[in-house]
């Protein structure tokens, strides 16, 4: 975290929230030293993600697991307080949204346009990698985003939830000409919608097994809503009340759940010729209707992370394109016994979309 | 078949083989009129494909159902007999290749260069559409390509099998930097072999159960051969198998079979930023790892059918970037004798690849 | 115009606008026969082109020549009258709006979803064919694009020029990270403008020589203008003017005049790997610094009419997003004179942007 | 030149050749101290490039200007010396040939997957930066590609030119359908054939004014040449002559020369639809018919260097699909006198193509 090279070899002791052995404490952390393409932040905003809790729960997640006591966080925005020799578009007192990831720059994928991909990836919280669920982080100038003043530091930290939907309608090619259904109105389902809708679809429909999840997305813009079930043998009724509700074909789908079902229904409900993007991680292994899908060449994207979305996110959010704010339910200080209920609001669900801090 | 309009309204019966309550009878058949843009076409060499058994044993394909005699086959060449009064570019004599989809050119999909998806295909041996394995056709102009004189009028029947790898090439994106695995080399991954290799590829890797396939994919240029189990449990020490095969990272993997398994392998092999493009129709529904690929942004494209391909296959045919004659086995006439023997043949696999009938 | 078989040979004289020897005559002239595919409009609102103006004066434009008295006019909606035998989407008292323009869905270029470049298109009002300023017309009911409640006839007329803008946008690729520059704020510069802020462009700087038209396009939401000379010793200074009229690099200019100034400003005032489309026609050789241009990766992009528009235009008029209400400046009926004083104000410039008539 | 931190701070005279007020010298040069990710590379061989020998002659080339003695020289290819602290893929003893621009990975341009517009790049020979025509260089591991057996050094040199006909061919979109015009037959219009060839183009029509360069782009396997005058008027029989030898559309059109009259040649020879790539520099200012051509919706591409080559290149030379050795028609030592006859050598033309030294 932070280039390695030029520093003064100081080493600062910050206090930060580590995960550590199925618990999470505030402990002292030693701040990489500043290099000459770093800066400094003070972290202001700082969001919880799924993927957080399930480090606390799980000490890992997908591949990764947590082998030392690690800074947990990765969704965060702040205020920078030293810039390195060489920075020259940020100065001490900017307000920066962070892109948690820094890519090696010397792989084919990095080279080629695609760092999401590298395989030397550094990411915030991904171990051992630390996050930034703490009072400061070091990071390079080129992941530092500065905020125009009418986006706070709040709006800053959910350019990364937020980065995702945006990714995804690259990958699925969104424009004003593509008809979307999102399948899952949660966090996830939710920044997608409003990121399909930025990139100008004129119509989105969106499935939930949830009600009140549903009422949150027809309030935050959906053309329609559909209630579905959690049961395989409705899916091709479902189809049909999906395919009504948009009263015209299916472009993209985005999956943002990633259960058979809602694959299935996606690859059904979308016509010839369109895309499924697939999201959601809910299981590995799925048992889908992939080859009539095929015959009709809808086609399935993936999506990890993103790559070059903060500045479009900024605009979005600057420009009242999308507003995330009403994402934001719940907010929490950084005690002990905040950050406890912090992660329980987040993991328990409920009326909890977003779980921020305020450093 | 045909254009509808503008004809003499004289019929002509002509013979053909029909398929009907499960049998095969060469039978006379109404040849629609000569349209303005139409040529009648003299059928000197038709190929058996998959689907033709299909439908001769069950009188059905897909979502297809034969319900009165039809005509069958789909992979033909022959000699132009007449030609419609607008007619320009074809004259008696011309030896042609046929393409065998009519598309309507009025929907959306016709519109936007994607008229193999147009839903009101009129598509040889696609109930209710006669097919070509008859003494005579009727065609439109646009559909028949004149073939060079070094490419027989079987290599001009080829173009129809050929067409899928090419089709499936171009949705892959194949180009002189794909590493390329293919998925079964039966008749399918045989073509798509073939034409990845056309479209540049470097390095071909082919999986297949079968030792004799795989012995004849080697002597059509693959690089390496790879056997594998039809057991599930075998996917990760294949998959590692297949990568030490390749040697590089797989681009793009074919699966020209369409199976859990073989699908599972494809997914699992490809390198992350990958295409799979599934070509085989095996099964419908897949139980895949369709997670951690789109994880590692490895995309699923489908095919159906093709487009635009058949001056391409003919250039490749021209130019001996590809010879699809060793793919020919086995050459039939057109006795009701010799065309039990030609079905009962390709149904039966073995040695045969592409069974050919020399009218 | 309207297919040519299977209609009922009757035939229709219908008054119409032709352009015959210098001079707009209301004459007579033969309706075509209503084929199955076919649907007889009555015009209720036609537009005049620059075009057409063109056509009137000198008889020609670009290659195409009146040899005939050839009736005038293409951007135009009216009124199902009647249908052809085969027609399902549309009935007697559907209003629609009109592509002009049948292609011969035989070509390479038709099949590849080219369709604009057709070389046997037949066009209205392109010589020889006729165009739609008659009270009826026969064309294909594919296309005619029914029109939603709130879009008005003569909004519907509209979509004709707004399909160039239209298709420009989608040929530079314009989306919610392009920052647009228009050159030129006649007719078609507007149109260019709305459709690149309908396709999401963040910020948009148009310039002309004139300040009228200037603020016309200030009205209808350019973020900034540039009034520029028409000396070419001014380029440097106005590129520097315009950049940071944009204030960050400018992605895709759309030169909608066509001359030598034009087009030297769009290429030295777009960032390295942007985009030039070159929309408008003002001189055919153009003295320009193209090496320069290239060497930074700035393509260079033309368009010719367009295709697949017309449903965007209508959901861009119907969802707001496009209002092309304050573009038609000026109404006209259909009598000698008022054709005449159309043709006139049309011809003229001054304040007037689009004049249309309603029949 | 080389990463700045990390290196052990020793620093070693190397005897280059540097250019200083119009003449060449041998001078000992400092060699940046080894960082942890590059290699200290021993030069084998090294080509003379055009631009090369501008800088010797006028101390500039486009707008970089020599202001200090400078080593000159960017086409090249070594051995491994000394590898940094962090190499891993490469050890001393391997035979590489060198991407000579570094990046500055922190840019939109470099995130984008457009590294070679980044406008921190640091380029051999490029003032201020030094080449490569030296004894050693240090250079970044990931910008050395190792040779395989069967590619010699000089052959690895000539990746920097075939690197700009590979690029030219990526942004052009050339496979197995495009028929390719190359307008000039010097060095760069050769590699951009070789390179055309290799991406499948089935059909190549050479042009130049001289006919000794015409005989050779032959033997290189141009299907046909055509002689033209340097006369603006020739220009639409040129035309003629041209499209009648390519029997066939022109798709794509390389312009390796770069002058009003060959650009106007490329604009009006290719085929509606297809792209004209600018890749010669012969005249900044052009007069040229652009509207008829963008009209006709030819796109005009540009190229500045390439990007992610190397390993293609070095694919097409090991694979044999391209062969340049023919291209190495003159061989120099390092003496002061061969430098200087070599650099008359590639000044005068006449049967040099390409000048290596061999070190």
């Amino acid at each position: 975290m932070g280039s390695q090279g030029g520093g003064d070899g100081e080493e600062v002791n910050m206090a930060a929230w580590l995960v550590s052995i199925n618990t999470l404490k505030i402990q002292p952390f030693k701040l990489p030293s500043l290099g000459p393409h770093d800066v400094r932040v003070k972290m202001k905003a700082v969001g919880i993600c799924g993927s957080d809790v399930h480090y606390l729960k799980t000490m890992r997640c997908a591949d990764f697991v947590v082998r030392e006591p690690m800074v947990i966080g990765h969704e965060c925005a702040g205020i920078i307080e030293e810039v390195g020799s060489e920075v020259k578009s940020l100065a001490p007192g900017d307000r920066v949204a962070l892109e948690p990831g820094i890519s090696c720059w010397r792989c084919d994928y990095c080279k080629e346009g695609q760092y999401n991909l590298c395989p030397e990836m550094k990411f915030f919280a991904t171990p051992p990698v630390h996050g930034s669920l703490a009072n400061q982080v070091v990071h390079p100038e080129d992941l530092c985003f500065k905020l125009p003043d009418n986006v706070s530091l709040e709006e800053g930290a959910m350019c990364e939830p937020l980065s995702v939907g945006v990714h995804a309608c690259r990958r699925a090619n969104v424009g004003p000409e593509t008809n979307v259904l999102v399948m899952g109105a949660g966090p996830i389902g939710l920044v997608t919608m409003l990121a399909a809708r930025a990139f100008g679809a004129p119509r989105i429909v969106i499935v939930d097994v949830d009600g009140y999840r549903l009422s949150v997305a027809k309030e935050l813009g959906a053309d329609e809503i559909v209630k579905v079930s959690t049961n395989m043998q409705d899916v091709s009724e479902e189809v049909e009340q999906i395919q009504k509700a948009m009263g015209d074909g299916v472009d993209v789908t985005f999956d943002c759940a990633g259960f058979s079902k809602t694959m299935s229904t996606a690859l059904s409900a979308t016509r010839a010729g369109g895309k499924v993007c697939l999201v959601g991680m809910g299981h590995n292994e799925m048992t889908v209707p992939l080859t009539p899908a095929a015959a009709r060449e809808v086609d399935v994207v993936g999506v990890f992370r993103y790559k070059n979305t903060w500045p479009l996110c900024i605009e979005f959010l600057r420009s009242g394109k999308i507003d995330v704010k009403p994402l934001i339910t719940h907010r929490f200080g950084f005690s002990q016994k905040e950050v406890e209920e912090a992660f329980e609001t987040s993991a328990h669900g409920g009326s909890a979309i977003k779980v921020m801090f305020n450093l």
